[in-house]
């Protein structure tokens, strides 16, 4: 049973990892007969996130206790992820990962991307194992691998940057799957496209799938 | 396009909303060609529970606010909720919903309920409009409606519980679902039976089918 690292980003759009993203790419994974581990950043999140009004909180929270949520209690620390133990890396999206995972929220292409994210994505690639990243994931992806093909939709602002950072950026729709042949990098828009829930799930199955078909 | 009413008891299984039965009632509804609109009650959690111990954290959280991250923002406080504009009502699992929206996780069979849900749930009744509940919800809909049929899967010490509050209890599996064909109630075990991700699917799925074909 291929087995998937699934790297989440707290939970919420705003601050953290997208819940139905994270939820759809767990039921990909268990529907197409993998398995999963969820993974998460032991940090504080950048800021927390009123959902409702979009104000900030006067609050802390940290990346790992909040993503457990979605994992309901079963996830490890990233700086535990080890690359053989693995058959896949993904990474769904939301604003914790352009504000917690990377600063690619804030800084566009001079992004920074957080040390365990950067060395995940790097052994992964090294042991020709392929990357799943969804929404605004993708750009730092770019960031950490340069010249990569992604999509992260339609935003040009974002696909300036993708390209910036020395990535070749690929407009798409939704369920579309970009795939970089070489680097072995999958990634599809979500809800970086005005979307519905549905299209989130067509997005996030045919990514897995994609995936688990290079792997066969 | 028949509308759902979905209300949610906070974000997270121990101490709110049940994250995966909540998207995937969400996903369902959409897949089925229904439309939704969440809901929480404005108030403050019952505690807050760190999903990797399950130790209790010395903050506060909201309901309602909490409840938005599921829901991307777009959420409606429960006081708000009027049976005319919705054909249906359903609820997610999760501590949540024995923890907020009643107290069924502390006092089992003399658990109150909170105000608005009662309300909702009996003015859907009166309505002849179905209500669909998961995992532990059903436990308080048997505490509003006394004598209704509904299951919360194998669990004997909930199962005496909803015989003591009147309702009768069916046993039931991942997938199934349990109908009150009287008082129009559909439940369905959903994390209340050990159960991967892909079970919860099906019985969100098989809910949100079954109520709609009643609506038919």
């Amino acid at each position: 049973m291929k087995k998937f690292a699934v790297v989440l980003a707290g939970c919420g759009v705003f601050d953290g990892a997208e819940i139905h993203e994270a939820t759809l790419t767990l039921l990909a994974i268990k529907k197409l007969g993998a398995d999963y581990q969820c993974f998460a950043p032991d940090m504080e999140q950048h800021h927390v996130i009123n959902h409702i009004t979009g104000d900030e909180m006067n609050e802390k929270r940290n990346v790992l206790i909040e993503s457990a949520r979605i994992a309901r209690g079963d996830i490890k620390n990233l700086s535990e992820f080890d690359p053989k133990d693995f058959d896949a890396l993904i990474f769904p999206g939301g604003f914790g990962a352009a504000k917690n995972l990377s600063t690619v929220a804030f800084k566009g292409a001079e992004a920074d991307v957080h040390t365990e994210v950067e060395k995940a994505v790097k052994t992964m690639l090294q042991a020709k194992k392929p990357i799943g990243a969804l929404c605004i994931s993708p750009a730092f992806i770019a960031k950490i691998l340069g010249d990569v093909k992604v999509t992260i939709g339609q935003d040009e602002g974002t696909a300036q940057a993708i390209e910036a950072m020395g990535g070749t950026h690929i407009t798409a729709d939704h369920s579309d799957v970009v795939v970089d042949d070489e680097k072995l990098v999958f990634t599809t828009p979500c809800y970086m496209l005005d979307a519905d829930i549905t299209q989130i799930w067509d997005g996030a199955y045919n990514t897995v799938e994609a995936m688990l078909k290079f792997m066969e």
